[in-house]
């Protein structure tokens, strides 16, 4: 009761966990590398269901939540890794109810996460200078159900901030430095600004526009993520391992006296 | 006007990355190795405001976000550290509206930052075995904020979870391969399941218990956080590092057959 | 005059660091993706000469050193990398005029290097249980240039040793904490004893033997390389890295009382 | 008989793995925080053997290896520590017989390991612009036994090298970019090159001259060292880490067409 799979609703269907597929429950069958799965049957069932395909594979039919919604928006395209958003939220502090600037939006895969933790009563604004971009986030931020909470604007962020006294503002763009003015501007005092970037020289020159704008408490990190291989008699990490996606940098308003 | 500091609230005090002071503004003297700071001045200005202490140095007057209260909240004691809680957090799915069972409460770090979370219609259910501690985390979660959404249980929950259909069961204690049962029982179908442990041994187990009770997904990750000394013609990475606070244990809940 | 090179040399033609060939330089074509280079072009010229395939592309025909031979005597099986190999020579303090046990040989990789290192009045004594390796690492270490220097023992070294007095064992088998009686037997007092394992299981066995037969000074570490992509404007750490390898463990013979 | 503890040799008091002392044998008291150690009592005694101290204590007498010469020569000094060494003598291929150009000398910790390595044959020419350092470093190669197979010379290398042909060219430097182009004319065709820079600016720079000045297989690298704690039931990872010592550059010599 209340949480079963509805006709309509995205399930995550899981066979381990490399492979993960997000699909629309319809009357449909699903083709995969492990036989069909007839989507239909899922319907009226509990999340967390098992199903088998025609070859007799079983999947489980999951509710997708934050993260499996953010790589699924990936696509082909580099996105923020959940491990760095998860430093990123902690780090700023938004959470519900926080109105917060965020760029560029891309394919939303940030946006929806910002969205998530901000609801109900919080708003993300969320700046994207190409137009194709809005078109894809406003169908990904509709599909993860957080359309609502966003404010999607085709505008080039370097160029200004419309909002003002907003609790945080998070970049992951080409050229963070030349936003930091317009950051300082848009967010209250003590406020937080968080940049995530590839490379160090982006670092550089972002940390030396904070420090000449009156931010504090500045700080960059890298994090790095290790899997491990967890088994009676054979534990051992992963061997491969992702050695690098960016460089976050935080800080926060402090007021110029 | 609405972001201004108040008598009774709660500053962070920040001089630099390494001295920050969680403080409570009264009309009273605050001593630093920096010299004396008149929090009474703080009263009516905004958050973010700079304040010279007697010796002449700036503090500046931050309104401590989640992350903050956490650290302070440490005192000495062992807590998840903000690289792992964010981690948590974004593989779980924990946000607003959430239903979440968490043990071993301690001093209430872990607690308040879910109960920041899930607000303003969630819930969190922390179990604490040592009445003494029940108490510590009570008025730490009152200092923070957030101990309306929280109810502190005193309870070995070892022994069993009350709660049922919750979205996540997050644990930091020592054996919790014992409350792998119990945390099947309490979550709904696809629901998430968190574990962080210091040593590899309790990861084993723990997976192996997952493993016979019917969760998917499992994944055992750590996650290591270095910082960055970013400064024009001498960037570099920190000498001295974290090299381990835990490892993290996800699974989701799959129902049987 | 001298350092030219000669027919019946092997050299390492690099293309750039992903694809380099370690050929050996006769009368003949070689086929690469980039084109036909004629081999024997290459006789009489320095080392470090650069020559062009038939597709116009470069070249540069190096000296192979220890690491080069290392990598290519790899060829599919699973070997210690260079990073390992570093600090088990460093930390075991393995030189010039070191006698050696080494076991089990495989193809020879960790005995070149050892080899290397311990040439010219030093020895390195070589256990494999399986005789087809054995035939494999000779024809891997005669190409290396350090046949000379090992003695190749077709033996099981879990039954025992029969070398004493040696300064170091080093081992890279399945069940290191087999060995670990008859390395004390071997070694001289003070001698250095190192053991490289892909699990934490293996390590774990291995240290309590250790600790049980009168070894000290034991260490268990693990190293983690990561490359670096320096060029101005765009420097970053590489995406890709290798997460795992194994854990080295160390120990000197502590003589009984 | 050989391998016993003489008069005036050197031996590592071993108490356990952070408290370790080099100390000459000679007929007198060691005083250490666990009581004093006869040193005159391991005299024609083996190495490896434990001798007690005054408070009942037990030490063991190692003989000291490479690295062990290596930790004690620090001093207080910033040293490159032995798990980048390891990596500069496997990258470089630097063994018996190579005659190795480095710089700068400083306590010379960095020449002892490369003279430890290059012996008999080999030869170590260092350069330091300090003459203090020239001093000490002497006093330290004698006592690390390796001074006959190293040339001490109190020259500014960025002005230029003296020898030619050389096998590799070592630095650990400031500006490791201002000496390419005299490495360049230093190594034989195919040599090596290697640059230890705690700064990614000092990696970039040196990078560029690099590529500028014709050598090849270019490649930046560092590299991290994690302790493990194996203990059955309670194994994990040291807590603190070294998080950077610094960047380490490869290249080899191409000759010009």
């Amino acid at each position: 009761m209340g949480h079963v799979i509805r006709e309509g609703d995205d399930v995550l269907l899981f066979l381990d966990r490399r492979r993960t597929y997000l699909v629309r429950v319809e009357r449909r069958a699903f083709h995969t590398h492990k036989g069909v799965v007839q989507l239909g049957e899922l319907v009226g069932r509990e999340y967390g269901t098992r199903i088998r395909s025609s070859a007799g594979v079983e999947f489980v039919a999951l509710k997708p939540n934050v993260r499996d919604h953010l790589f699924k928006m990936a696509r082909g395209t580099q996105i923020i890794y959940p491990k760095d958003l998860g430093l990123i939220m902690i780090y700023t502090g938004v959470g519900p109810g926080s109105r917060v600037v965020e760029a560029g939006t891309g394919t939303g895969a940030l946006t929806s996460v910002l969205a998530y933790y901000v609801k109900p009563s919080g708003r993300v604004y969320s700046y994207e200078v190409r137009p194709e971009f809005v078109e894809i986030a406003s169908k990904n931020l509709e599909r993860a159900g957080v359309l609502e909470y966003v404010e999607l604007k085709n505008k080039d962020i370097t160029e200004g901030i419309d909002e003002s006294g907003v609790d945080a503002v998070i970049l992951d763009l080409a050229t963070p430095w030349l936003v930091v003015p317009h950051a300082y501007s848009a967010l209250k005092g003590s406020g937080s600004f968080a940049s995530f970037s590839p490379t160090i020289d982006q670092v550089v020159k972002t940390v030396k526009a904070l420090r000449e704008h009156g931010f504090v408490y500045i700080e960059t990190v890298e994090c790095l993520l290790r899997g491990i291989r967890a088994e009676e008699g054979r534990t051992r990490p992963e061997t491969l391992m992702t050695g690098h996606t960016g460089y976050i940098t935080f800080a926060r308003k402090g007021l110029r006296t």
